[in-house]
């Protein structure tokens, strides 16, 4: 199969290039990979499709979102998550599924925080589940049995010690092993909880 | 209790607005009411608050999306429900907070295809479990008692004749007696299923 990786170079995007090696691989990125994108911008979106040619998949790992306190976030940050991770990765969907061949398939990136929002994170909730949402809907029209998937990774275990800043208990709470529950003390912690 | 309702003219509004009639109100909305917003703009939003002074509760009505065909959807189109009736009413609880008294309340307005996807109705979907994802993870941070809520209306039964075109089964199907559940000759409509 012939597959596009989108934010190849992020700590997800390695590990699915890793685990898609055994196929032919195209890597996208902002700044790295054979092909490069801004996937804000709906133009280089469609140019990075028109280089990489006819798919048998599509795989994204990227995009950004706005972490911050409720009391001091405003409209103009919570566009960033809009912007990046949720419509950068939906015109990754709406755009690929024309390069796509049949029986394709795009996979999406949402995260944890979907199911359980955390303190300072609703722009990633938010985010996170209208990309879940986007999928579902989407799956109702896709034609030529394309097909397309959301992934909602947990906390992933080389991204711990960057989320420990937002959580006190998290110095209390060692990266989870594998199959990677959320840490009950992160849970119970005062940032997740009111 | 002072209660502001955005989008006090439309189908839900005017419903609302008579719900609430033993209240204070104050009206808003983009071309009528005591107050007039945009609450795509975010100068526009802060002047209607200014204006509105203290608040018991904020209650949002409001908000565009785009429906079509997958196929042809642009990340230009999706921004459309992106902008307006997600980050438009998010907004209005970002700003709105700081108006609010304590214990007050924040109501804003998703939709069936939340949990319910249709065709043509990807951006939608996406917008209402945004909201839903939105309010969730914002009541973990609201501050001195505020409270924040979602209410996810079925299709109206003042809006039904609108939605007939989008469905060849709606024809067949009588407008809903309350308590509205979702049709089931719309449900399993061809615009409904793959």
């Amino acid at each position: 199969m012939k597959i596009l990786i989108v934010g190849a170079s992020g700590t997800l995007g390695r590990a699915v290039q890793q685990a898609l090696s055994h196929h032919q691989i195209l890597t996208a990125g902002r700044n790295s990979g054979d092909l490069r994108v801004d996937i804000t911008d709906s133009a280089s979106v469609r140019s990075m499709f028109e280089q990489a040619g006819r798919l048998d998949a599509i795989v994204s790992a990227t995009g950004s979102l706005h972490f911050g306190p409720l009391l001091e976030t405003t409209a103009a940050n919570f566009r960033i998550g809009l912007e990046d991770k949720l419509l950068g990765q939906i015109d990754l969907a709406l755009t690929g599924q024309h390069y796509l061949n049949d029986g394709g398939s795009i996979t999406l990136t949402s995260g944890i925080v979907s199911q359980q929002p955390i303190r300072h994170g609703s722009n990633a909730t938010a985010v996170n589940r209208a990309l879940e949402g986007f999928a579902a809907a989407a799956a109702l029209e896709l034609t030529r049995g394309q097909r397309i998937n959301v992934v909602s990774p947990n906390v992933l275990q080389e991204s711990w010690e960057g989320y420990a800043p937002t959580s006190p208990a998290s110095k209390r709470c060692p990266p989870p092993a594998p199959p990677w529950p959320m840490c009950a003390a992160w849970k119970a912690s005062p940032t997740a909880r009111r």
